[in-house]
């Protein structure tokens, strides 16, 4: 407790904001660097807590906010209580986090009736210091003596009615006197005591009042849903009134510094003359754009220029000010960093960056990676004629369009057939999670962002729409209302999750792409990043995307989609049905061509750059079709005679029956296909080959690397580079010249992190595969948890976040970390790389940078993010 | 090469068995301690790998080969090809481990014509010499010249044919002339070659075709299979004659010192008289046990009983002699350890430790748990009245009775209805294994110890006999016959999987009981160890055949077994079905006082040691039935307009398919049924606090462990144990008294195990579930792997073991320390055992041992096994 427990705005600066507040360390670097900033002073934090602690004002306080005090009354040549010359200040409360739920601001304090009709004196305006009476005693008896608001606005209303008028300038000054009398008798008769006419006692009471509401109810939910500690305490800031209502030379306003929407340079904000600070801000009247400051007061918007330009580069950053104009003079009340888009974030940061205020790596450092994001989901068409009928809370990023479905049940049944279906629920259980799986996007009409819809649709990354309260959800008869329009079930509508609107029918939606300054910030990013950055593309065209999005190579492409192709599919079966070694070469014969175009396409795409390819991966059980269906087929088939369908059918279900799995996830897959069914590999690898002979016959750079799924155990990855080898020999002398290529395997199940010693031996490359080494590593299906018991885990806080999200560093990644040791203990120059969808995710980009991987390899829209998120994990902040 | 090639018995001992043989080094050995042995002299195993090596006889081998004759000419007074006085030997491999198809004795090499003549006149016998020719040329013949056995039958018939006589011994001197004339033709026509009459010539062919067979390719299969090396290779022991077919007063004979089969003391053998070796072999001859040689020959008989005792005190334990006796004089020819059956290894030991021959340590060292296994199978009723019809071999052990199917589909949906078949097959292939899964136990009419169906059923802990090559099986029909006896698909068959018996009919089987001396050495045993040794035990009933075996507790008491009692699951339906938190808190209500008898009788049988309960772990959708049935039911109650029914069987239906889950193994179940209905645990936990506060009042003393299952992160398991804390709070004011009772968790998915220092905090015992474990970590569904892919792993070697039966110490057992050492460093007397399949298995339970768990937790019948190995692992041999 060496630290005063009260200092001048001018004793302090921008680096005290733990003890200050947020305001309070605004106010002190402002009057720091010369700004006109009203003087006053600020109690500290400390003495908040000693006050939480104490559950009273710490003893000595309230003698240093009079030692303060009198100096301000010094400063501002005016005393606090004194008729002739009145100080009047504002209270306001200032946490070094920013936060609502805090004590609202208290202006005008100091006044009673004598300091009133002193500064009526003073102002030459009795109108003016009866008004600002009336005001105070009205914020004073909410904010401080938590008496109700409308009580208040019922006394003036009553005034205004006898007096005959509608506006509040129009009531007279003997008007005034009334609505004055009346709320004296207002705060007497509901709170048992009159009204503190002593100024001292209205600011200790105003000071309280702040360090009460630090732990108001509100206050204390938001801290702990943002997980902000109960540690930090609130600073009181007390100020010398600056006035913006003393007429038309007057006036009060706030702006950003730069547009906050677009990022475009400029001044952004409004003001209104003869004005208080609350009126800008309570919509009774319109305030007037920023700009027109220039024709009613120029030097005033002069200043506010210059100002604004100082601030920016002192604290390089765009700013959120706060200002007043008493009779032309501008007083600045307050600065801080402005909020923005994700659109404006970018540009502000390059902008800056180029006009030299801040280093590239400050504007890469300051990019929040989840809000760029924003940038990159699917979008609605800007140019779409659109009929937006309401607009929610931007609960879950990204468009989505579909019919109305009412019901969770309906959702599934309709979805798992491939529908497209909005889940529309006035709010959505656990019991709706089903519904929201096979929904392409959710719109509720209660619930906030913290919802169980929001936190749901978030962690599935699907589109969602919730708290949309013009929406009359008629359950009953399966429809909904907005205003005139009716939506029954299956309409369609259209969410727009970035944004909360609700549009009616299908609307386009559009891929994002890069404009000029996220390309110009990309392009320093990867300039400053260790990780490379490679992309999951199974198609030439996804290929391209990823490549336009900066992707330095593929890290997955997986050959299954290949294999579910509309003419591939039939063959695929007849491989699979085969009764013989023959039978299925013969198939698999068939699918080579075929699999050759595949591979020599996306190698193509990605000329020069390496691409992973993984062989077949799934069971093959899902390329069958489902085992009902067959059966009802066949029961159809038998009873229509067809005998040779019949037959047919029979031994699908048969062969379905056979490959029947109680956990597929666990099951005949990956390399253990390969190791029953060489075949199938060696032919994979034999059109990867034949793929690789054609382009560079034709003068192309095809970078070749075999990835074997889910290798457990090194034998299996031994038999598989032999049979790889062996292939190659073979297409080798067919090509007559060297095919260059790689080994390696994905990190998929423990058992490969823990023994990555034996079996980089054998790869040359490593592929963590996080998402099934996350489903092994809890023992979750991912399927079946993420519509079961997840959502109750995140919900209860067991799970910080969606493991399948956000990386488990604890877990998963000390996997992670003994994988990446003993692999480059074991092959120092091992490969190592991340696909899962975390690959994506900037927290666990961090993470691979730190424990050493190569590269992260993530979908095609993620590459952005990746290649900010692994800058600034080089950058380390 | 310091050491020499060619050792006299005299110089070698017991200790060089890697460079002598095992046979070698026993007649060195038992030379060396003065017992009667014909001289002679061993060729190393290294000569044998020089020949390996040079394709040839290495540069001096055969110098010293002569130099140790012409020593052993002195000794025997007698000289290799001295028609005078021949000495005569036997050539005989013997590798460091005794393994098959290595080459064949042969005896009396160094005849000839001329040394034949001399023999006879020395033996005062020309048939005796006659006769012993003969016998050379056609062993000589066939081992060293591969010539086939039978052409020399075929010689040997047409002499006794022309002669009119039907046995050997009936051969005049003349017709045995004509016998050896005739095979010295049958060689030379054969081979090109004259017959070697030159001792000298004949004994170096003989040890060149001893080298030469160790590579032949039944030994190298041989030592493939088994994992010997290569690099041993087999010594030659050259010996002179010892003649047990010199009269009455001669003979032959093996023995063991002790019987083999029951270990009872004394000697168990049989003998001949006039006889050479392989005459007691042959079966042309029935030889006499061993106990009528003290009436042939008393002193030999008396000599004989104190060699035994001698070897047995020298060599520490059970020997297996060959003796000959020459004119009432015995020689030992061999000795080695004998083989015996599991009984008798127990009760050699244990008898041997109380001769005071062998330490206690060493009678539990010397144990081999996969052989002491086999007296805890479940086994036919030694006092049934059985009809064997066929014996095979026996590859997998164990008892099953059960219908005859002769197709694995077929054993599959029968297996699948909860029928008992045995699946007969000529012999099995990967495409039988689901058939395999179903059965309960597996029959094959071709294929050795190592068939796919040996290995498999092995693997799968399923009781088979293989090889039983009496069976004649018609697939087209049906059946197999046995001789006249014909079994058709239907009838019930047993099979003894530990003896190889095919009996008709069902057999009783009984369970396994320990012998006096089984237990005396179990008693040691748990001196010895430090781990503890606990049972699996979900019934009063296992429990006390737990406590009968030596179980000190149960480490693992499942209670979804006891959720499946024909009274219990309506109820647990009705919970699972319940549509509100009444209704379930309802069903809960009628489970609680069976839970609580449940838990009672467990905690009664188990009083006094600690009982380990496991909560509720499968997912709930086990406890629905089958969601095909319940549709069909469905259809037919709506047909039969039962409405009340149908609605039931909707909500049956709906709830089933709300359950469904694509990886049940990965799924909602564990924990996570506790987190998202704890008000199910809290019945279970209630229910455990009443039956302990029961016991108490009636002065028992229970020891209750609460175990969570499926934690994999600590947050889970902190819920869970406040949960426990509050049923308690409330359960110890009912009863007005304490109620001890610690909480812990399964370590089952991986990352609980590398977050074992977080989970800790909470837990007062870690139980490694390694069954779950091993899932997770390698990746693999039991149930899908052992029916699709494991068998081609464990026969292609990828994998050396199955690892659900014997821990994965490099995968699953590194989690397993890292979860051990972390979970200690965090709470040092965290009590730490293992419950999974593994505490049953020697090789696992070492590791446990070697990793610092304190416990072992096993299927009742491996309690003893485990008390062995624990102590074996406490020996550190």
């Amino acid at each position: 407790m060496s630290m005063p427990w009260v200092a001048a705005f001018e004793e302090g600066s921008a680096n005290d904001r733990a003890r200050l507040g947020g305001k309070g360390a605004g106010l002190a670097e402002m009057s720091r660097i010369g700004l006109p900033v009203p003087p006053g002073f600020t109690i500290t934090t400390e003495a908040c807590l000693a006050f939480q602690d104490q559950k009273r004002l710490p003893d000595g306080l309230m003698d240093a906010v009079w030692a303060h005090l009198a100096q301000l009354e010094q400063k501002a040549g005016r005393r606090l209580g004194d008729p002739e010359a009145p100080l009047l200040v504002s209270v306001r409360s200032g946490a070094p986090i920013s936060m609502p739920g805090m004590m609202d601001t208290v202006l005008n304090l100091g006044l009673n009736a004598e300091t009133a009709e002193g500064l009526g004196r003073e102002a030459e305006s009795q109108r003016f210091a009866l008004d600002s009476y009336r005001r105070f005693i009205q914020m004073f008896g909410n904010v401080v003596m938590h008496m109700d608001h409308a009580r208040f606005e019922e006394e003036l209303a009553a005034v205004k009615e006898a007096a005959g008028v509608t506006e509040d300038p129009q009531l007279s000054p003997e008007a005034l006197q009334q609505v004055i009398q009346r709320y004296l008798r207002l705060v007497e008769e509901r709170t048992g005591h009159p009204f503190p006419t002593d100024p001292r006692q209205q600011l200790q009471m105003a000071i309280e009042a702040v360090f009460d509401s630090w732990n108001n109810p509100r206050a204390q939910v938001y801290r702990r849903l943002n997980k902000i500690s109960d540690q930090l305490g609130t600073a009181v800031n007390v100020q010398a009134m600056a006035f913006g209502n003393l007429g038309d030379t007057s006036g009060t306003g706030v702006l950003f510094t730069r547009n906050p929407n677009t990022g475009e340079p400029g001044m952004y904000g409004e003001f209104l003359t003869n004005a208080q600070g609350e009126d800008v801000v309570a919509g009774i009247r319109t305030p007037r754009p920023i700009g027109e400051l220039a024709e009613v007061l120029p030097a005033a918007h002069r200043q506010l220029e210059e100002v604004c330009a100082l601030l920016e580069r002192h604290y390089r950053d765009m700013q959120d000010i706060e200002f007043t104009i008493e009779r032309e003079r501008l007083y600045l009340l307050q600065t801080r960093t402005g909020k923005r888009t994700a659109r404006a974030a970018v540009k502000i940061a390059v902008d800056l960056a180029q006009e030299g205020v801040v280093s590239k790596e400050d504007a890469i450092a300051r990019q929040d990676p989840a809000q760029v994001a924003q940038l990159l989901y699917r979008q609605i068409d800007p140019h779409a004629n659109l009929h937006e009928l309401a607009k929610g809370l931007p609960a879950s990023p990204g468009a989505a369009a579909g019919e109305v479905v009412f019901d969770a049940d309906e959702a599934e049944r309709r979805g798992s057939r491939g529908d497209a279906v909005i889940l529309v629920r006035p709010e959505t259980t656990p019991d709706d999670i089903h519904g929201m799986v096979a929904a392409q996007g959710v719109l509720t009409s209660r619930g906030g962002m913290t919802s169980h819809a929001a936190i749901v649709a978030r962690g599935m990354g699907k589109p969602a729409v919730t708290g949309c309260e013009a929406l009359r959800i008629n359950l009953a008869d399966q429809s909904f209302t907005v205003g005139e329009v009716r939506v029954a079930a299956g309409d369609v509508i259209t969410i727009d999750g970035a944004t909360g609107r609700v549009i009616l029918g299908p609307v386009d939606t559009v891929a994002p792409t890069l404009f000029a300054e996220f390309e110009t910030l990309l392009g320093w990013a990867d300039a400053m990043r260790r990780l490379g950055v490679e992309a999951n593309a199974d198609t030439p065209e996804d290929a391209q995307r990823a490549r336009d999005f900066g992707a330095e190579g593929i890290g997955l492409c997986r050959t299954e989609h290949m294999f579910m192709g509309q003419n591939r599919l039939p063959v695929v079966q007849e491989m699979i049905l085969a009764e013989s070694e023959r039978e299925r070469a013969q198939a698999l014969e068939r699918l080579l061509p075929m699999q050759e175009e595949d591979f020599y396409g996306i190698l193509q795409a990605m000329d020069g750059h390496p691409v992973t390819i993984r062989l077949l991966d799934p069971p093959l059980h899902e390329f069958l079709p489902d085992e009902a269906e067959v059966a009802a087929a066949l029961e159809q088939s038998r009873a229509a005679g067809d005998d040779a369908a019949a037959e047919r059918l029979a031994r699908v279900l048969s062969r379905a029956r056979q490959l029947f799995e109680f956990n597929p996830m666990l099951g005949f897959r990956g390399v253990r296909l390969g190791i029953v069914y060489p075949e199938i590999y060696a032919m994979q690898v034999r059109a990867i080959f034949r793929a690789e002979a054609r382009l560079l016959a034709a003068g192309l750079h095809p970078h070749v690397e075999i990835m074997i799924p889910l290798v457990g155990v090194a034998p299996e990855l031994e038999r598989m580079a032999e049979l790889v080898a062996d292939v190659h020999t073979e297409e080798e002398r067919r090509h007559g010249g060297a095919l260059p290529y790689q080994v390696g395997t994905m990190i998929e199940v423990p058992r490969a992190a823990l023994t990555a010693g034996e079996i980089a031996k054998t790869a040359q490359f490593f592929s963590f595969g996080t998402n099934d080494l996350t489903q092994t590593t809890f023992g979750y299906s991912r399927d079946d948890a993420e519509s079961k018991f997840l959502p109750a885990y995140l919900a209860d806080k067991i799970l910080p976040e969606n493991p399948f999200v956000v990386l488990d560093q604890e877990g998963v990644g000390q996997l992670v970390r003994i994988g990446v040791e003993a692999g480059k203990a074991a092959r120092p120059d091992l490969r190592v790389g991340i696909c899962g969808e975390h690959g994506g995710d900037a927290s666990s980009i961090r993470f691979c940078h730190q424990v050493g991987l190569d590269y992260v390899s993530c979908s095609p829209y993620r590459v952005p993010i990746a290649r900010l998120a692994a800058a600034q994990a080089a950058l380390g902040r």
